[in-house]
């Protein structure tokens, strides 16, 4: 398809390249931004090449930052001895949202998937070994409620067993979603959700039952 | 959302400026652009650039192009007084995948909508009026067959009827698409084909009824 000439061929094929971006899609989006004005196309290809030449990972936590440590890490009001796993920076942005958590983050920057051939050593699990110490009070498992965020949640809680048996290992609760209508939500869950549920009797204490 | 430093989150703005990117893809491409080869990133950002920098209007037909003319205008093959006016060059490539027309494109860029505040002078139809000459043999309108399509067709072919009362001005046939099922096909294009059906017994001349 060289209907178009060799730099809108290529601006269509770069952008093919992108995940979730078919054929027409490129094409759209080329044209697009041959319409738009030149400074926005210029300041999209700039915002393409600052982000991949300054971005670096946080020493700390290995989030994506331009500061190092990150913005968080570096924040005098984050207990830094609560810390949080996430598979990604976007599932850390998704907690940060909720305004609720106080601690800091760790980025796996994946999951262990032996079916994607990605083993322990492929995501920061090292990193995450190396920051816990005598100070660290909590490390909350918040990967992904599927298999492969289960497998990597029993896994690092496992070695952190091994290594530093006084710092509380906790996991992200499973039950029904919040808002969800109880008809449209899956079998496993809803079994999960009984499996994991909390007393309720007003008036007196109420604790998470053992799962 | 500034969980993720400037330069991330500036990349993410930019993306979710094109057509048809919301904020979750601008974040999932701004994190696949992070996470690709470096070389491949600057690549895309060059392309960018490239394309915005070098990319011209055809003086001739006012397609994108590097060179100008382009190369279906500067091609000996191709009969320049045959004059196929598309409205956009994702228009003309899908006419060129046919291999079947040999003449020439014109380019409007546009097609007349007054809901959408397009004049006729916000497309290339001045430019397209300045082509035909006492050569032109024939002008297809080849432009989308919806309410702007046909209202861009009718004044294009007004306008050259006063001017150039010796050209062929057609328009592509409207009916029924090649390969799809009568029963899913809309009452207005059943109709438009019962309306321009053609004569085929076998043996004698067949005719366009006319329309």
């Amino acid at each position: 398809m060289n209907y178009y000439g060799e730099y809108v061929t290529r601006l269509i094929e770069q952008f093919g390249k992108l995940p979730g971006i078919g054929g027409r899609s490129a094409q759209r989006l080329a044209f697009y931004v041959l319409n738009m004005p030149k400074e926005n196309a210029l300041a999209l290809a700039q915002s393409i090449t600052d982000a991949r030449e300054r971005v670096k990972y946080c020493s700390h936590c290995c989030n994506l930052t331009d500061t190092d440590p990150c913005p968080i890490c570096s924040s005098s009001k984050r207990n830094k001895n609560q810390i949080m796993v996430v598979e990604s920076p976007r599932d850390m942005a998704a907690y940060e949202k909720t305004n609720d958590f106080r601690g800091v983050y760790h980025v796996l920057h994946g999951l262990i998937s032996p079916m994607d051939g990605i083993a322990p050593e492929d995501i920061r699990i090292r990193e995450l070994l190396d920051r816990i110490n005598g100070d660290t009070e909590e490390v909350i498992l918040a990967t992904s409620s599927t298999i492969e965020g289960d497998t990597t949640a029993m896994y690092i809680a496992r070695l952190i067993g091994l290594r530093a048996e006084n710092v509380r290992v906790s996991r992200i609760a499973k039950g029904v979603p919040v808002g969800g209508e109880l008809e449209y939500v899956d079998q496993v869950t809803l079994a999960q959700a009984f499996k994991s549920r909390l007393d309720m009797n007003i008036g007196k204490d109420s604790d998470n039952e053992d799962n």
